[in-house]
Protein backbone atom coordinates (compact mmCIF):
# COMPACT_ATOMS: atom_id res chain seq x y z
CA UNK A 1 0.00 0.00 0.00
CA UNK A 2 1.49 3.36 -1.09
CA UNK A 3 0.58 6.44 0.03
CA UNK A 4 -0.21 8.82 -2.88
CA UNK A 5 -0.54 12.30 -1.13
CA UNK A 6 -1.71 13.73 2.15
CA UNK A 7 -3.29 17.25 2.33
CA UNK A 8 -3.66 19.00 5.78
CA UNK A 9 -7.56 19.85 6.11
CA UNK A 10 -9.61 21.10 8.88
CA UNK A 11 -7.05 20.37 11.51
CA UNK A 12 -7.11 16.37 10.19
CA UNK A 13 -5.59 15.07 6.93
CA UNK A 14 -6.92 13.91 3.39
CA UNK A 15 -5.11 10.83 2.33
CA UNK A 16 -4.86 9.14 -0.84
CA UNK A 17 -3.95 5.66 -1.22
CA UNK A 18 -2.93 2.85 -3.78
CA UNK A 19 -2.95 -0.69 -3.36
CA UNK A 20 -2.97 -4.09 -5.32
CA UNK A 21 -6.07 -5.54 -5.02
CA UNK A 22 -5.97 -9.70 -4.86
CA UNK A 23 -10.24 -9.45 -4.91
CA UNK A 24 -9.99 -7.16 -8.13
CA UNK A 25 -6.79 -7.87 -9.45
CA UNK A 26 -5.89 -4.37 -10.28
CA UNK A 27 -4.57 -1.38 -8.58
CA UNK A 28 -6.88 0.35 -6.40
CA UNK A 29 -7.21 4.37 -4.85
CA UNK A 30 -8.89 5.13 -2.14
CA UNK A 31 -9.17 8.56 0.34
CA UNK A 32 -9.71 8.21 3.73
CA UNK A 33 -10.00 11.91 5.60
CA UNK A 34 -8.92 11.47 9.33
CA UNK A 35 -9.78 14.23 12.00
CA UNK A 36 -7.15 14.87 14.37
CA UNK A 37 -8.46 13.22 17.01
CA UNK A 38 -7.23 9.87 15.35
CA UNK A 39 -3.56 11.28 15.71
CA UNK A 40 -4.52 10.03 19.73
CA UNK A 41 -7.30 7.37 19.72
CA UNK A 42 -9.23 5.47 17.28
CA UNK A 43 -12.58 6.87 15.73
CA UNK A 44 -15.52 6.05 14.17
CA UNK A 45 -15.69 5.81 10.49
CA UNK A 46 -18.19 6.06 7.76
CA UNK A 47 -17.67 5.08 4.29
CA UNK A 48 -18.72 6.65 1.18
CA UNK A 49 -19.68 4.56 -2.37
CA UNK A 50 -19.96 7.23 -4.90
CA UNK A 51 -22.38 7.09 -8.43
CA UNK A 52 -21.91 5.71 -11.86
CA UNK A 53 -18.73 7.33 -13.57
CA UNK A 54 -16.95 8.60 -10.38
CA UNK A 55 -13.71 7.59 -8.68
CA UNK A 56 -12.84 8.48 -5.01
CA UNK A 57 -12.11 11.52 -6.48
CA UNK A 58 -15.66 13.36 -6.65
CA UNK A 59 -16.53 12.88 -3.03
CA UNK A 60 -13.29 13.88 -1.98
CA UNK A 61 -13.07 16.99 -3.52
CA UNK A 62 -16.65 18.31 -4.07
CA UNK A 63 -19.16 17.13 -0.86
CA UNK A 64 -17.69 19.59 1.56
CA UNK A 65 -17.72 17.06 4.14
CA UNK A 66 -14.89 17.53 6.05
CA UNK A 67 -15.54 20.43 7.85
CA UNK A 68 -18.20 18.38 10.16
CA UNK A 69 -16.17 15.29 10.04
CA UNK A 70 -13.65 16.97 11.36
CA UNK A 71 -16.12 18.82 14.10
CA UNK A 72 -17.58 15.38 15.11
CA UNK A 73 -14.00 13.48 15.11
CA UNK A 74 -15.40 11.21 12.74
CA UNK A 75 -13.33 9.69 9.52
CA UNK A 76 -14.77 9.04 5.83
CA UNK A 77 -13.34 6.48 3.52
CA UNK A 78 -14.09 6.89 0.09
CA UNK A 79 -13.39 3.65 -2.51
CA UNK A 80 -13.53 3.65 -6.22
CA UNK A 81 -16.23 2.36 -8.12
CA UNK A 82 -15.08 -0.69 -9.82
CA UNK A 83 -11.65 -2.13 -11.03
CA UNK A 84 -9.87 -0.03 -13.35
CA UNK A 85 -6.89 -0.22 -16.32
CA UNK A 86 -6.31 -1.33 -19.92
CA UNK A 87 -6.99 -5.24 -18.97
CA UNK A 88 -10.11 -4.81 -17.01
CA UNK A 89 -13.16 -5.87 -18.88
CA UNK A 90 -14.95 -2.26 -20.24
CA UNK A 91 -18.04 -0.59 -22.10
CA UNK A 92 -18.32 1.78 -24.02
CA UNK A 93 -21.70 2.82 -22.16
CA UNK A 94 -20.87 5.07 -19.00
CA UNK A 95 -23.45 2.56 -16.98
CA UNK A 96 -21.76 -0.41 -17.23
CA UNK A 97 -18.11 -2.07 -16.30
CA UNK A 98 -15.35 0.72 -15.49
CA UNK A 99 -17.17 3.41 -12.84
CA UNK A 100 -20.25 1.37 -13.06
CA UNK A 101 -19.29 -1.42 -10.57
CA UNK A 102 -23.06 -1.79 -8.53
CA UNK A 103 -21.15 -2.70 -5.42
CA UNK A 104 -21.87 -6.41 -6.51
CA UNK A 105 -19.98 -9.90 -7.11
CA UNK A 106 -20.06 -10.70 -11.04
CA UNK A 107 -21.07 -14.55 -11.89
CA UNK A 108 -20.96 -13.60 -15.31
CA UNK A 109 -18.42 -13.47 -18.47
CA UNK A 110 -16.17 -11.56 -19.32
CA UNK A 111 -17.12 -9.31 -15.49
CA UNK A 112 -16.52 -12.41 -12.90
CA UNK A 113 -12.95 -11.97 -12.70
CA UNK A 114 -12.47 -8.58 -11.73
CA UNK A 115 -15.98 -7.59 -10.86
CA UNK A 116 -15.89 -8.02 -7.25
CA UNK A 117 -16.74 -5.00 -5.20
CA UNK A 118 -18.94 -6.49 -2.43
CA UNK A 119 -16.38 -8.70 -1.49
CA UNK A 120 -13.74 -5.61 -2.11
CA UNK A 121 -15.29 -3.06 -0.09
CA UNK A 122 -16.73 -5.54 2.64
CA UNK A 123 -13.78 -8.18 2.87
CA UNK A 124 -10.24 -6.63 1.39
CA UNK A 125 -11.15 -2.91 1.61
CA UNK A 126 -12.43 -3.28 5.15
CA UNK A 127 -9.85 -5.03 6.46
CA UNK A 128 -6.89 -3.09 5.01
CA UNK A 129 -8.59 -0.09 6.02
CA UNK A 130 -9.01 -1.65 9.76
CA UNK A 131 -5.84 -2.61 10.13
CA UNK A 132 -3.59 0.53 8.90
CA UNK A 133 -6.00 3.42 10.03
CA UNK A 134 -7.14 4.65 13.76
CA UNK A 135 -10.42 3.89 13.35
CA UNK A 136 -12.64 1.44 14.96
CA UNK A 137 -13.62 -1.63 13.39
CA UNK A 138 -17.05 -1.72 15.64
CA UNK A 139 -18.23 1.61 14.89
CA UNK A 140 -18.39 2.41 11.58
CA UNK A 141 -21.41 3.22 9.20
CA UNK A 142 -21.95 3.55 5.49
CA UNK A 143 -23.82 6.28 2.71
CA UNK A 144 -23.45 7.21 -0.56
CA UNK A 145 -24.95 9.03 -4.06
CA UNK A 146 -27.10 7.42 -7.27
CA UNK A 147 -25.54 3.87 -7.15
CA UNK A 148 -23.55 4.34 -4.15
CA UNK A 149 -26.62 4.95 -2.52
CA UNK A 150 -27.76 1.45 -3.66
CA UNK A 151 -24.75 -0.03 -2.77
CA UNK A 152 -24.82 1.93 0.90
CA UNK A 153 -28.76 0.26 1.50
CA UNK A 154 -28.32 -2.92 0.00
CA UNK A 155 -24.59 -3.69 2.22
CA UNK A 156 -26.02 -2.19 5.11
CA UNK A 157 -29.36 -4.74 4.79
CA UNK A 158 -26.96 -7.56 4.12
CA UNK A 159 -23.76 -6.88 6.89
CA UNK A 160 -26.25 -5.15 9.65
CA UNK A 161 -23.54 -6.34 12.50
CA UNK A 162 -20.82 -3.95 10.89
CA UNK A 163 -22.64 -0.75 10.28
CA UNK A 164 -24.71 1.24 12.96
CA UNK A 165 -26.67 3.24 10.43
CA UNK A 166 -26.50 4.15 6.77
CA UNK A 167 -27.77 6.93 4.48
CA UNK A 168 -28.11 7.99 0.95
CA UNK A 169 -28.79 10.99 -1.36
CA UNK A 170 -30.88 9.99 -4.87
CA UNK A 171 -30.36 6.05 -4.48
CA UNK A 172 -31.07 3.46 -6.83
CA UNK A 173 -33.63 2.16 -4.23
CA UNK A 174 -35.20 -0.65 -6.95
CA UNK A 175 -32.11 -1.55 -9.49
CA UNK A 176 -34.37 -4.73 -10.44
CA UNK A 177 -37.26 -2.45 -11.54
CA UNK A 178 -35.35 0.39 -13.36
CA UNK A 179 -33.18 0.47 -16.54
CA UNK A 180 -29.53 0.98 -14.75
CA UNK A 181 -30.64 -1.83 -12.48
CA UNK A 182 -31.81 -4.51 -15.30
CA UNK A 183 -28.38 -3.51 -17.37
CA UNK A 184 -26.21 -4.00 -14.66
CA UNK A 185 -27.64 -6.97 -13.26
CA UNK A 186 -28.09 -8.64 -16.39
CA UNK A 187 -24.54 -8.33 -17.17
CA UNK A 188 -22.83 -9.26 -13.97
CA UNK A 189 -25.24 -11.67 -12.40
CA UNK A 190 -27.71 -12.69 -15.24
CA UNK A 191 -31.09 -12.83 -16.35
CA UNK A 192 -31.95 -14.24 -13.31
CA UNK A 193 -34.64 -11.86 -11.48
CA UNK A 194 -35.04 -13.77 -8.32
CA UNK A 195 -31.17 -13.60 -7.83
CA UNK A 196 -31.54 -10.22 -8.45
CA UNK A 197 -33.72 -8.88 -5.38
CA UNK A 198 -30.64 -10.05 -3.21
CA UNK A 199 -28.93 -6.96 -4.37
CA UNK A 200 -32.33 -4.66 -4.48
CA UNK A 201 -32.90 -2.26 -1.58
CA UNK A 202 -36.57 -2.63 -1.35
CA UNK A 203 -36.49 -6.30 -1.67
CA UNK A 204 -33.96 -6.78 1.03
CA UNK A 205 -35.36 -4.33 3.71
CA UNK A 206 -38.80 -6.91 3.64
CA UNK A 207 -36.45 -9.78 3.82
CA UNK A 208 -34.39 -8.28 6.45
CA UNK A 209 -35.13 -5.01 8.41
CA UNK A 210 -33.58 -3.44 11.01
CA UNK A 211 -36.11 -1.54 12.73
CA UNK A 212 -33.48 -0.17 15.24
CA UNK A 213 -31.84 1.96 12.77
CA UNK A 214 -33.54 5.23 11.30
CA UNK A 215 -32.63 5.22 7.38
CA UNK A 216 -32.38 9.02 6.04
CA UNK A 217 -32.52 9.29 2.27
CA UNK A 218 -32.24 13.08 0.72
CA UNK A 219 -33.70 13.66 -2.58
CA UNK A 220 -33.81 16.52 -5.80
CA UNK A 221 -37.23 17.22 -6.75
CA UNK A 222 -35.25 18.20 -10.12
CA UNK A 223 -33.13 15.25 -10.65
CA UNK A 224 -33.11 13.91 -14.10
CA UNK A 225 -33.09 10.51 -13.30
CA UNK A 226 -35.83 10.68 -10.50
CA UNK A 227 -39.00 9.23 -12.15
CA UNK A 228 -37.60 6.16 -14.39
CA UNK A 229 -33.95 5.32 -12.33
CA UNK A 230 -34.74 6.74 -9.03
CA UNK A 231 -38.41 6.05 -7.38
CA UNK A 232 -37.78 6.45 -3.53
CA UNK A 233 -41.36 6.36 -3.03
CA UNK A 234 -40.91 2.42 -4.06
CA UNK A 235 -38.34 2.28 -1.17
CA UNK A 236 -40.64 4.64 1.01
CA UNK A 237 -43.65 2.00 0.75
CA UNK A 238 -41.05 -1.36 1.58
CA UNK A 239 -39.63 -0.02 4.43
CA UNK A 240 -43.56 1.08 5.39
CA UNK A 241 -44.75 -2.69 4.95
CA UNK A 242 -41.58 -3.69 6.61
CA UNK A 243 -41.42 -1.84 9.76
CA UNK A 244 -38.24 -0.18 8.71
CA UNK A 245 -38.13 3.39 10.05
CA UNK A 246 -36.86 5.66 7.27
CA UNK A 247 -36.90 9.32 6.32
CA UNK A 248 -36.82 10.39 2.49
CA UNK A 249 -36.54 13.80 2.01
CA UNK A 250 -37.67 15.93 -1.53
CA UNK A 251 -35.83 18.29 -1.58
CA UNK A 252 -37.35 21.27 -3.85
CA UNK A 253 -35.36 22.30 -6.89
CA UNK A 254 -32.17 20.08 -6.24
CA UNK A 255 -30.75 18.23 -9.02
CA UNK A 256 -28.69 14.72 -9.11
CA UNK A 257 -25.05 16.95 -8.59
CA UNK A 258 -22.79 17.55 -5.77
CA UNK A 259 -23.78 20.52 -5.27
CA UNK A 260 -27.00 19.04 -4.02
CA UNK A 261 -24.68 16.36 -1.71
CA UNK A 262 -22.74 19.17 -0.58
CA UNK A 263 -25.85 21.23 0.44
CA UNK A 264 -27.28 18.53 2.75
CA UNK A 265 -23.89 16.17 3.90
CA UNK A 266 -23.39 17.98 7.07
CA UNK A 267 -27.52 16.98 7.80
CA UNK A 268 -26.37 13.26 7.31
CA UNK A 269 -23.03 13.61 8.77
CA UNK A 270 -25.18 14.81 11.85
CA UNK A 271 -27.48 11.15 11.12
CA UNK A 272 -24.26 9.11 11.49
CA UNK A 273 -23.14 10.73 14.92
CA UNK A 274 -25.68 10.08 16.22
CA UNK A 275 -25.39 6.62 15.73
CA UNK A 276 -21.70 6.81 15.94
CA UNK A 277 -20.55 9.03 18.83
CA UNK A 278 -23.33 7.60 21.86
CA UNK B 1 -24.50 36.14 -22.33
CA UNK B 2 -25.71 32.66 -22.09
CA UNK B 3 -26.03 30.48 -18.32
CA UNK B 4 -24.50 27.54 -19.16
CA UNK B 5 -25.59 25.73 -16.38
CA UNK B 6 -27.58 26.49 -12.75
CA UNK B 7 -27.65 24.10 -9.93
CA UNK B 8 -29.23 24.78 -7.02
CA UNK B 9 -26.93 24.47 -3.68
CA UNK B 10 -27.50 25.48 -0.08
CA UNK B 11 -30.97 27.25 -0.81
CA UNK B 12 -29.56 29.75 -3.41
CA UNK B 13 -27.98 28.90 -6.69
CA UNK B 14 -24.22 28.19 -8.31
CA UNK B 15 -24.71 29.92 -11.99
CA UNK B 16 -22.37 29.19 -14.76
CA UNK B 17 -22.63 31.99 -17.42
CA UNK B 18 -20.84 32.03 -20.63
CA UNK B 19 -20.22 35.57 -22.67
CA UNK B 20 -18.58 37.56 -25.51
CA UNK B 21 -15.61 39.34 -24.38
CA UNK B 22 -15.03 42.46 -25.81
CA UNK B 23 -12.27 43.72 -23.86
CA UNK B 24 -10.57 40.33 -23.97
CA UNK B 25 -11.77 39.58 -27.72
CA UNK B 26 -12.71 35.68 -26.88
CA UNK B 27 -15.81 34.09 -25.19
CA UNK B 28 -15.11 34.01 -21.07
CA UNK B 29 -16.98 31.86 -18.78
CA UNK B 30 -17.74 32.85 -14.54
CA UNK B 31 -19.44 31.08 -11.86
CA UNK B 32 -21.78 33.09 -9.51
CA UNK B 33 -23.46 32.01 -6.10
CA UNK B 34 -26.24 34.01 -5.33
CA UNK B 35 -27.50 32.98 -1.82
CA UNK B 36 -31.39 32.79 -1.12
CA UNK B 37 -31.69 36.45 -0.56
CA UNK B 38 -31.27 37.61 -3.89
CA UNK B 39 -34.32 36.40 -4.62
CA UNK B 40 -35.92 38.85 -3.09
CA UNK B 41 -32.78 42.16 -2.73
CA UNK B 42 -29.55 43.29 -4.01
CA UNK B 43 -26.77 41.09 -1.75
CA UNK B 44 -23.19 42.09 -1.02
CA UNK B 45 -20.70 40.62 -3.53
CA UNK B 46 -17.41 39.32 -3.08
CA UNK B 47 -14.94 38.50 -6.19
CA UNK B 48 -12.27 35.54 -6.07
CA UNK B 49 -9.71 35.43 -8.30
CA UNK B 50 -8.39 32.23 -8.56
CA UNK B 51 -4.43 31.02 -9.12
CA UNK B 52 -2.37 29.71 -11.87
CA UNK B 53 -3.73 27.35 -14.09
CA UNK B 54 -7.37 27.23 -12.33
CA UNK B 55 -10.76 28.49 -14.96
CA UNK B 56 -13.57 29.23 -12.53
CA UNK B 57 -13.85 26.17 -11.90
CA UNK B 58 -11.53 25.56 -9.54
CA UNK B 59 -13.11 28.15 -6.62
CA UNK B 60 -17.14 26.82 -7.94
CA UNK B 61 -16.32 23.03 -6.83
CA UNK B 62 -13.41 22.85 -4.60
CA UNK B 63 -13.26 26.05 -2.13
CA UNK B 64 -16.72 24.84 0.23
CA UNK B 65 -17.42 28.60 0.78
CA UNK B 66 -21.40 28.25 -0.14
CA UNK B 67 -22.26 26.85 2.89
CA UNK B 68 -21.64 30.26 4.69
CA UNK B 69 -21.76 32.56 2.29
CA UNK B 70 -25.64 31.40 1.90
CA UNK B 71 -25.91 31.74 5.72
CA UNK B 72 -24.44 35.28 5.36
CA UNK B 73 -26.78 36.27 2.27
CA UNK B 74 -23.42 37.26 0.38
CA UNK B 75 -22.65 36.42 -3.62
CA UNK B 76 -19.59 34.99 -4.68
CA UNK B 77 -18.29 35.39 -8.42
CA UNK B 78 -15.48 33.28 -9.58
CA UNK B 79 -13.80 34.30 -13.15
CA UNK B 80 -11.48 32.90 -15.33
CA UNK B 81 -7.47 33.56 -15.21
CA UNK B 82 -7.03 34.64 -18.43
CA UNK B 83 -8.56 35.02 -22.04
CA UNK B 84 -8.77 31.16 -23.87
CA UNK B 85 -9.20 29.89 -26.86
CA UNK B 86 -7.03 28.47 -30.04
CA UNK B 87 -6.72 31.63 -31.62
CA UNK B 88 -5.30 33.14 -28.07
CA UNK B 89 -1.53 33.71 -27.46
CA UNK B 90 0.11 30.46 -25.39
CA UNK B 91 2.97 29.45 -23.91
CA UNK B 92 3.62 26.07 -23.10
CA UNK B 93 4.88 26.83 -19.57
CA UNK B 94 2.17 26.71 -17.19
CA UNK B 95 2.87 30.25 -15.46
CA UNK B 96 2.43 32.28 -18.77
CA UNK B 97 -0.50 32.81 -21.27
CA UNK B 98 -3.61 30.85 -20.82
CA UNK B 99 -4.31 30.08 -16.96
CA UNK B 100 -1.70 32.93 -16.23
CA UNK B 101 -3.38 36.10 -16.87
CA UNK B 102 -1.79 38.02 -13.55
CA UNK B 103 -5.01 39.95 -13.46
CA UNK B 104 -3.01 43.24 -15.28
CA UNK B 105 -3.56 44.64 -18.75
CA UNK B 106 -0.28 43.24 -21.26
CA UNK B 107 1.64 46.29 -23.23
CA UNK B 108 3.95 43.74 -25.07
CA UNK B 109 3.41 41.38 -28.22
CA UNK B 110 2.09 38.99 -28.55
CA UNK B 111 -0.20 39.22 -25.52
CA UNK B 112 -1.32 42.83 -25.70
CA UNK B 113 -4.59 41.85 -28.20
CA UNK B 114 -6.29 39.42 -25.52
CA UNK B 115 -4.17 39.78 -22.18
CA UNK B 116 -6.37 42.64 -20.53
CA UNK B 117 -7.35 41.02 -16.99
CA UNK B 118 -7.38 44.02 -14.90
CA UNK B 119 -10.01 45.96 -17.64
CA UNK B 120 -11.51 43.02 -18.27
CA UNK B 121 -12.07 42.33 -14.29
CA UNK B 122 -12.50 46.03 -13.27
CA UNK B 123 -14.13 46.99 -15.87
CA UNK B 124 -15.97 44.61 -18.53
CA UNK B 125 -17.01 41.82 -15.63
CA UNK B 126 -17.74 44.13 -12.70
CA UNK B 127 -20.59 46.15 -14.92
CA UNK B 128 -21.92 42.71 -16.66
CA UNK B 129 -22.00 41.35 -13.11
CA UNK B 130 -23.44 44.77 -11.59
CA UNK B 131 -25.86 45.13 -14.74
CA UNK B 132 -27.76 41.24 -14.45
CA UNK B 133 -27.64 39.91 -11.16
CA UNK B 134 -29.39 41.05 -7.46
CA UNK B 135 -26.31 42.37 -6.15
CA UNK B 136 -24.59 45.71 -4.48
CA UNK B 137 -22.39 47.79 -7.19
CA UNK B 138 -21.36 49.61 -3.79
CA UNK B 139 -21.05 47.30 -1.40
CA UNK B 140 -18.33 44.54 -2.69
CA UNK B 141 -14.93 43.11 -1.78
CA UNK B 142 -12.23 40.93 -3.43
CA UNK B 143 -10.13 37.84 -2.18
CA UNK B 144 -8.05 35.28 -4.16
CA UNK B 145 -5.42 32.72 -3.89
CA UNK B 146 -1.68 32.49 -4.92
CA UNK B 147 -1.80 34.59 -8.70
CA UNK B 148 -5.48 35.39 -7.76
CA UNK B 149 -4.24 36.28 -4.15
CA UNK B 150 -1.73 38.97 -6.41
CA UNK B 151 -4.53 40.25 -8.12
CA UNK B 152 -6.55 40.81 -4.97
CA UNK B 153 -4.09 42.69 -2.89
CA UNK B 154 -3.34 44.93 -6.23
CA UNK B 155 -6.97 45.82 -7.35
CA UNK B 156 -7.72 46.51 -3.81
CA UNK B 157 -4.71 49.30 -3.85
CA UNK B 158 -5.62 49.92 -7.10
CA UNK B 159 -9.44 50.59 -6.92
CA UNK B 160 -9.76 50.95 -2.80
CA UNK B 161 -13.45 52.96 -3.54
CA UNK B 162 -14.73 49.74 -5.11
CA UNK B 163 -14.07 47.79 -2.68
CA UNK B 164 -14.52 47.52 1.32
CA UNK B 165 -12.09 44.26 2.11
CA UNK B 166 -9.40 42.25 0.97
CA UNK B 167 -8.79 39.04 1.37
CA UNK B 168 -6.23 35.98 0.33
CA UNK B 169 -4.58 32.64 0.51
CA UNK B 170 -0.73 32.00 0.02
CA UNK B 171 -0.86 35.57 -1.98
CA UNK B 172 2.24 36.16 -4.63
CA UNK B 173 2.71 39.42 -2.71
CA UNK B 174 6.12 40.80 -4.00
CA UNK B 175 5.88 39.77 -8.04
CA UNK B 176 8.50 41.91 -9.00
CA UNK B 177 11.23 40.18 -6.53
CA UNK B 178 10.01 36.54 -7.32
CA UNK B 179 10.38 34.57 -10.62
CA UNK B 180 6.28 33.80 -10.87
CA UNK B 181 5.94 37.84 -11.19
CA UNK B 182 8.97 38.13 -12.94
CA UNK B 183 8.67 35.97 -15.58
CA UNK B 184 4.75 37.27 -16.14
CA UNK B 185 5.99 40.61 -15.88
CA UNK B 186 8.63 40.30 -18.31
CA UNK B 187 6.64 39.07 -21.10
CA UNK B 188 3.05 40.67 -21.01
CA UNK B 189 4.47 44.71 -19.22
CA UNK B 190 8.17 44.53 -20.59
CA UNK B 191 11.71 44.91 -18.84
CA UNK B 192 11.11 48.33 -16.98
CA UNK B 193 11.44 47.34 -13.30
CA UNK B 194 9.69 50.55 -12.53
CA UNK B 195 6.73 50.08 -14.08
CA UNK B 196 6.57 46.48 -12.44
CA UNK B 197 6.09 48.20 -9.00
CA UNK B 198 2.59 49.31 -10.25
CA UNK B 199 1.03 45.59 -9.72
CA UNK B 200 3.05 44.62 -6.96
CA UNK B 201 1.23 44.67 -3.56
CA UNK B 202 4.46 45.72 -1.59
CA UNK B 203 5.15 48.45 -3.29
CA UNK B 204 1.25 49.62 -3.77
CA UNK B 205 0.72 49.39 -0.04
CA UNK B 206 3.58 52.00 0.51
CA UNK B 207 2.06 54.31 -1.74
CA UNK B 208 -2.03 54.24 -0.80
CA UNK B 209 -2.69 52.26 2.38
CA UNK B 210 -5.86 51.93 3.17
CA UNK B 211 -5.58 52.20 6.56
CA UNK B 212 -9.50 51.86 7.57
CA UNK B 213 -9.23 48.59 5.99
CA UNK B 214 -7.85 45.41 7.85
CA UNK B 215 -6.74 42.90 5.63
CA UNK B 216 -6.30 39.05 6.21
CA UNK B 217 -4.05 36.59 4.63
CA UNK B 218 -3.39 33.11 5.62
CA UNK B 219 -0.50 30.73 4.44
CA UNK B 220 0.20 27.47 5.06
CA UNK B 221 3.74 26.49 6.53
CA UNK B 222 4.09 23.02 4.29
CA UNK B 223 3.33 25.31 0.94
CA UNK B 224 5.99 24.54 -1.35
CA UNK B 225 5.80 27.52 -3.08
CA UNK B 226 6.65 29.84 0.60
CA UNK B 227 10.26 30.42 0.23
CA UNK B 228 10.21 31.34 -3.52
CA UNK B 229 7.35 32.83 -4.82
CA UNK B 230 5.15 33.79 -1.80
CA UNK B 231 6.98 35.49 0.62
CA UNK B 232 4.11 37.26 2.85
CA UNK B 233 6.96 38.35 5.78
CA UNK B 234 7.66 40.86 2.99
CA UNK B 235 4.20 42.07 2.70
CA UNK B 236 3.39 42.00 6.57
CA UNK B 237 6.91 43.89 6.69
CA UNK B 238 5.74 46.67 4.06
CA UNK B 239 2.62 46.86 5.68
CA UNK B 240 3.78 47.61 8.96
CA UNK B 241 5.57 50.32 7.80
CA UNK B 242 3.18 51.68 5.57
CA UNK B 243 0.87 51.60 9.10
CA UNK B 244 -1.79 49.35 6.72
CA UNK B 245 -3.49 46.92 9.29
CA UNK B 246 -3.11 43.23 8.35
CA UNK B 247 -3.11 39.73 10.06
CA UNK B 248 -0.57 37.45 7.98
CA UNK B 249 -1.52 33.92 9.64
CA UNK B 250 0.94 31.12 9.33
CA UNK B 251 -1.24 27.74 9.09
CA UNK B 252 0.85 24.75 10.08
CA UNK B 253 1.83 21.88 7.78
CA UNK B 254 -1.11 23.15 5.41
CA UNK B 255 0.08 23.46 1.79
CA UNK B 256 -1.00 25.18 -1.40
CA UNK B 257 -4.40 23.32 -2.26
CA UNK B 258 -7.93 23.91 -2.01
CA UNK B 259 -7.94 22.00 1.01
CA UNK B 260 -6.08 24.59 2.47
CA UNK B 261 -8.90 26.98 1.22
CA UNK B 262 -11.60 25.39 2.46
CA UNK B 263 -10.21 24.47 5.81
CA UNK B 264 -10.08 28.62 6.38
CA UNK B 265 -12.69 29.89 3.61
CA UNK B 266 -15.38 30.23 6.53
CA UNK B 267 -12.67 32.58 8.90
CA UNK B 268 -12.73 34.76 5.19
CA UNK B 269 -15.77 34.68 4.53
CA UNK B 270 -16.78 36.22 8.09
CA UNK B 271 -13.55 38.95 7.76
CA UNK B 272 -15.53 39.98 4.38
CA UNK B 273 -18.97 40.33 6.28
CA UNK B 274 -17.91 42.41 9.10
CA UNK B 275 -17.34 44.85 5.90
CA UNK B 276 -19.85 44.18 3.79
CA UNK B 277 -22.97 43.40 6.40
CA UNK B 278 -22.36 46.47 9.22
Amino acid sequence: MEKCNAYRCHGGTVEIWEHQSDVLKCPMRFSIFLPAQAMTKKVPLITFLSGLTCTHENFTTKANAYKKAAALGIAILAPDTSPRGDDIPNNEAYDLGQGAGFYINATQEPWIKNFQMEDYIMCELRDLVNNNFAVEADNQSIMGHSMGGHGALTLFFKYPHLFKTVSAFSPIVAPAQVPWGEKAFTAYIGANTQEWLNHDACALVGKNPQKDASILIDQGTSDNFLDEQLKPHLFEAACETAGQPVSVRMQEGYDHSYYFIQSFIDDHLDHHAEALLK
